[in-house]
C-alpha cells in the first residue's frame, strides 16, 4: 500500500532515509540452501557507490553492507534477509538552507504537500540513496537466477544527451560495460560522453540519456497474462527508478511507425528449437517470456541538482534564487547501470519462482 | 500472483476468455453510496465495441453490461461489484484451423508453454476482449472520480504510423475526442489516419501508434514513493494492455536529451497558487502528482492479425504460411482510447483513495 | 482490503447478495491442465444446498453452478475460473418490513453502520448464501489436492448443543458423515441431535454446536512461519464463516490445562517415518505441518434469526418487537460441514501450490 | 507470501533470529506526523524483556530498540520506521548439541522439513525472540490509537493451568495488570499462579494458560465482511503468536451450549447512543465492530522447553534422551501479555485507518 515493497514471491521493502541511521532493505521469500555472503552483494553496492570515478559525485561513502538475519553458516535459511547499509558521510548541516525551499523538479513539494512533513536533508526518503537497497537485493537475485537457472542481466549506457552508442547485444558482457568509466561498452562513445559529463559538470549543468537492458536465456513461459504481463511488471520496475520519464520494450515507440507485416515476428525452428527470426516483441508476447532475449530501453532525464543558479519558490510561496553547492553527479546513468540491472533483476525472479508452482501442479 | 487483478483499495479481477461464457470484472472496494447503473458503464463499453464504424473490425457484438451485485436501489453498497458481459458472436469454428498453429507476435506459443494446453478460438484469453471488463471497471471510476472530486481524463489518439497531429492539451475535451471517427481530434491529421487506416485495412496490412493521455484537475500529494510511484504504477497499467511496447511520462524519452538547466521546472505561484512554469515532469515529482496535468504516451505496436500471408510454425515445428480470414481492426488505437481511460482511471482512484487514509491520520 | 478475496497462490474473490443477480466467485491461480466439470463442483453444492432434508430450511433452491471461464474442453486452461449460481428463490418483499429495523446478533446495525446504506433483503451481502461461493471454490481445491497429492478433508459435526459424540478420526470417512441426516457419524449421537434439532425448530429457537475438521496426508513442511503459521491461516480461514465464534487446533483450550511433560508430542520412527506419539500439536508445530493428522475444532453459534418474539430497535432507536416468519436453519451445522471442508480445502492449497516454489529452487 | 508480514495499511514486516546480527521490523504505512521516539517503544519491550521478575527466564537481555528510520525531529514522516533491536545475550555454543536433535513440540522437525537447513541455535527463526519485533511495532499502532482515537486495549492472564482468576472486564486498567508479576489482576488469583509457577520451575515443568484481551472505545463500522471480518483478523493475529492453541471471540466454544434465544444480544438505546444489552458477540457483528467491548480469549500451551527428561529423536531417527539445560520460561503467559496487545493493535490499527477511505468517499 504505501509503496516501499516491490514482489510476491521475492518480496523486498526498503528503508532509510539518506541521513538517518541506516538504509537497506529485508527480502521476504528468498529460497533456502543458497550461499550467500556479504561480498557477492558488496561487489554490486561498489559499482553504484559514489565517489567510484571522475565523473560521479565526488562525496566518499563506502556503503559497507551488513547481513542481519536469514543466513546460516554461509547458506540461507528461508528466512528474511535484513541487509544494511549505515549512513555515515551524512552532513546535515549542508542542507539547513534547503528547510523551506522546494527545490525544481525534486520531490520537496510533492513530499510535503503528501505528508505535511518531511526530512529535507539531502532529499530524506526520495534521495537516490534508497537505490542502494534495491542494488544489494537485486545481487542477490541475480546470484540465485545466475547460480540456478543461467539467466543473465547485463545493462549498459546507450545514449548520453545526443551521443547514441553502437553495441552488440547478442555479444555484449558485463566486463565490456565494467570497461567503460561511463558504462558504455562503445568505446568511441564512451570517450563521447565522458567528455560531454565533464564539460556539464564544470558548466555546473547535468545531463540525461538512455539505458538498455537486455536479459538472456530466459526460458519461455515466464510472466503473468493480463495485468501481470511480464513487459507491464518491468516497466512498472523501470519506472519507480529516480529520474526515469521512458520504457519501451522491443521496438518501443519506433514500433509505432511500423505495418503489422514489418513488425510481426516470424516463428522459425533452429535446431529443434523454436525462435523468432527478428525480436520486435522484445522476448515477450502476451506478457510472457518467449525464450528470446528480453530487451528493454529506459529513458533518465537530467539530474535536477545543478549547481546553475534557478528560480524556485520558498514555502512561502515567495521566488527565491537557488545553485547548489553540494557534490552531485552531473549525469546519473553510470551509477544508475547497477540500479537497472537490480529491478531487472528483482522482477524476473518473481516469475522464476512463481513458475515452479504451475510447472509442476 | 496469478496476474489477473489491479489495484489495491479499488480492485478490479477480469474473467473471461472470448469463447466462453461470458467476459467481465469483480470490482472489490468500490466506495458506498454512489448512484451507479448499467448505463453509466454502457456508454464506454460503446467506445470500445466492434464494429461502432468503419474503420474498426466489422464483428457485431453488443457487449451489454449486466450488473450481477454491489448495487441496491441505484446506489452501490461497499460490497463486490461484479459486471458481467455475455459473448455472442462465438464462431468457434472459425477457429479449428489455428488449433495447432502458432501465430507470429501473438500470445499462443507463450500460452502453450506456459501453461500446456491453450484456448486456441480467437486468442483465448489473450484475446483483446477481456479489455472490455477494463473498460467496465473504468467507468465506475471514471465517474466516481467526476463525481467526488472532478478530476477528469482525456484520452486520444496522438499518431497513427507517421501521421502525427497537433492537439492543446489544456483545452482538449472527450467531445472533440468523439467527434473523430479515428479518436484523434485534430481534423486534419483526423482524415489522414482514416485514409491510411482504410488503405490498411484494404492491403490486408495492420497499423500502429500513439494514444495520449492527460489527467486534469489531480490534487497534489497524490502517489507514493518509492516502488508505487504514480508514474510508474501508470506505466505499469498502461503496459499491461495488449499491444503496448512503449511508455512515456512528461518529457519521456526526449528528456534524455535535454539539459538540467533546460529540463528542471520551476516553481512558480499564480493567484496564490503554486505551478511550475513548465511540466516537463508531466504532473508527477518524486512519484507524486504535483497539481499539474499528468502527460503519458502510449505506444501501440501494429494489429498482429493481417490477412497479407505470413510464415509461421505449427506445434510441430513444421514451418507453414497463414493468412487471417477473419474480421480485424486494422488499427487498434480508436477503438483503445477508452482501455487507455479506464486502466489510468483505476490507477488514479487507488491513490486518490488511499490518500483518505493518511491525510485525516 | 475490503476483505471479498481469500489466499495467495489460489486466490478466491466472492460477490454477490442473497437478492442480487447472482452470487458466485472468481479463482484465480488455479494450475492448468486440472479436468474440471460443473458436476465436480455441483455434489458440493448439493451438500450446503437449503431444503435437503427436514432438518434445515425448508427454503428451495437448487443452487445449480455454471462454469463461465478458465475452463476448455473439460480441463482448466491456468486463467481465471468464473463460477457462477444464480439467484431464483428471491422473494424480496418477504423482507420489505425489516427495512429499518437492526436483528439482533445479525449484520444489519453494523452494515448500516459501515456503509450508510444496506441491503435488508436476507441479510443481502451479509447472508450465509454467500458462502455457496466458497463450497464451489472449495470443491475446486479439493478436487485438486486429492488428485495430484492425496490430502484428504473431512468435516463433521461433532457437537450440537451439549450432545457430544464419540467419532474416531483416524477411520472416519465422509461416507460415515453423509450417512447422518445432521453430519455425525456418531450414530447415537446423530439421533439424539435430530431429536433436539427438530424441538427446537418447532419452539422457534435454535442451537449451536462444534464442527470438526481433519486433513489427512498432509506432507511435512507445509506452511510459513511467523504471521502465516498455517495454524494461524486456518483459524483466519474459519473464523470468516458466518456464526463461529471459536477455533482450536490440537489440544486448544484443553492444553492451558496441562504441563510441559504432559503436553509435548514425542517424535518416534515407525517404518522408518518420523512420527509423534501423541498428537497436542495437531499436526502443526512452529506454524508448519509435521505429517500428523491436522485437527480443528469450530465453534458456531445458535444460529440469530428465530420465530420466538425478541425485542431490538429500528433505526430511529425506538424499542420494537420483532419474530422471524420466513424459513430458517434451527441449526447451521449440518449445512456447515461442507464449508468448513471448503475452507480448510483453500487454505491447504494455497501452501501446497506455495511450497512447489521452495522445495525445488 | 513467505510470511513474516502482517496488516494492509499499517504493514509490519519483521526479521531476525535469536542468534543472528539483530531483531526487528519495517512499519510500513505509518502515518505522518506522530510524536515518537524509542522510549514509546522501549516501555513495551521492557514488559516482554526476559529476566524481569522472578517467574520469567533469567536470561538477561536488554533489548534496546533503535529507530533507524522514518523519524524526523521527534516525528513520524510517513516513510517506513526500521525498528532494530541488537542482540547480545547469544550463547552459541550453548546449542551445538541440538544441532542434529528434533526437540518435541518444537519447530525443529518441520523447519528442517520445509527448508532443508536450519539454524538451530536458541530455535533460529522460530525463536518467540521474534516476537519483540511485534511488541516494537504494537507500541506504535497503540500509541497512534490512543492519541487519535482513544482506542484503548488490555490483556491480562485470565487463567494459568486450572487456576482461574475473576476479572471485571469494564474496570480493569493496565496499571492494575502490571501491579501483578503474572500480569493477572486478581490478588488471591495471581498469588497461586505465582506459587504453581514457581513449583513448576522447581520441577524442571513448564504451564499453560488463558490470556483474555478487551478493546475498549473502538467505534462502531470497522472490519470487513466476508473474509476480513475484524474477529477472523483478529484470531489470525494471535494465532500466530508462539504457543497459541486456540482463540475466542465473545461467547466462543460456550456459545455453542446457548439457544438463540439465550444467544442473541438485543439492542437498546442509552442516552440515544445504540448498545446491546449482553455481549455474547463480543462486540463484532458480521465481522464489523458494534461499539461494545470487544473481548477476546487465547489459549496457551505450556512451554515446550523443559528441564524434565523426554525422549525424542535425532536427524538419524535414532532415539534419545533429553533435558533442556538453558534457563526458560516456565510459563510464558506473563511476557505474552504484551504481545497479545501488540497483535490487538496492529490488527486494530489496520481497520481503523482504512475506514477512513470509506466514511469519506
Amino acid at each position: 500500500m504505501a509503496g516501499n515493497t516491490f514482489g510476491t514471491v521475492f518480496k523486498i521493502t526498503t528503508f532509510g532515509e539518506t541521513h538517518g541511521g541506516s538504509v537497506g532493505c529485508i527480502i521476504d521469500g528468498c529460497p533456502a540452501g543458497i550461499a550467500l555472503s556479504e561480498s557477492d552483494i558488496q561487489q554490486d553496492l561498489n559499482r553504484r557507490r559514489p565517489g567510484q570515478s571522475a565523473i560521479t559525485t565526488q562525496r566518499k561513502e563506502m556503503d559497507t553492507v551488513e547481513i542481519h538475519s536469514g543466513v546460516f553458516e554461509g547458506k540461507t535459511t528461508g528466512t528474511p534477509l535484513m541487509l544494511l547499509v549505515k549512513n555515515t558521510d551524512a552532513r546535515s548541516q549542508d542542507y539547513e538552507h534547503l528547510k523551506d525551499v522546494f527545490r525544481p523538479s525534486h520531490a520537496d513539494y510533492t513530499y510535503f504537500k503528501k505528508y505535511g512533513i518531511r526530512d529535507y536533508r539531502g532529499g530524506g526518503r526520495a534521495s537516490a540513496r534508497e537505490t542502494l537497497a534495491r542494488v544489494a537485493a537485486g545481487a542477490v537475485a541475480k546470484k540465485i537466477l545466475r547460480d540456478t537457472s543461467g539467466i543473465e542481466i547485463v545493462a549498459f549506457v546507450e545514449q548520453v544527451k545526443n551521443i547514441i552508442s553502437a553495441v552488440n547485444i547478442q555479444t555484449v558482457t558485463q566486463g565490456d560495460v565494467e570497461n567503460s568509466l561511463v558504462r558504455c561498452p562503445d568505446v568511441i562513445a564512451s570517450e563521447k560522453m565522458i567528455k560531454l559529463i565533464t564539460e556539464m559538470r564544470e558548466a555546473g549543468n547535468s545531463v540525461g540519456g538512455i539505458i538498455r537492458c537486455i536479459i538472456r536465456n530466459t526460458p519461455a513461459g515466464l510472466g503473468e497474462p493480463v495485468f501481470d504481463k511480464l513487459s507491464a511488471r518491468l516497466g512498472y520496475a523501470m519506472l519507480s527508478i529516480p529520474a526515469v520519464k521512458g520504457f519501451e520494450i522491443g521496438s518501443g515507440f519506433s514500433g509505432a511507425l511500423q505495418t503489422g507485416s514489418e513488425h510481426n515476428d516470424s516463428f522459425d525452428t533452429q535446431n529443434g528449437m523454436v525462435h523468432t527470426k527478428t525480436n520486435n516483441s522484445g522476448g515477450i508476447q502476451g506478457g510472457i517470456s518467449n525464450g528470446e532475449v528480453i530487451d528493454m530501453r529506459i529513458a533518465f532525464k537530467p539530474t535536477s541538482t545543478i549547481r546553475k543558479t534557478q528560480n524556485t519558490i520558498n514555502i512561502k510561496g515567495e521566488t527565491i534564487q537557488l545553485s547548489a553547492t553540494g557534490r552531485h553527479d552531473p549525469c546519473v546513468l553510470p551509477r544508475a547501470v547497477p540500479i537497472v540491472e537490480a529491478m531487472a533483476a528483482i522482477t524476473i525472479i518473481d516469475y522464476y519462482l512463481l513458475q515452479k508452482i504451475y510447472e509442476h501442479a
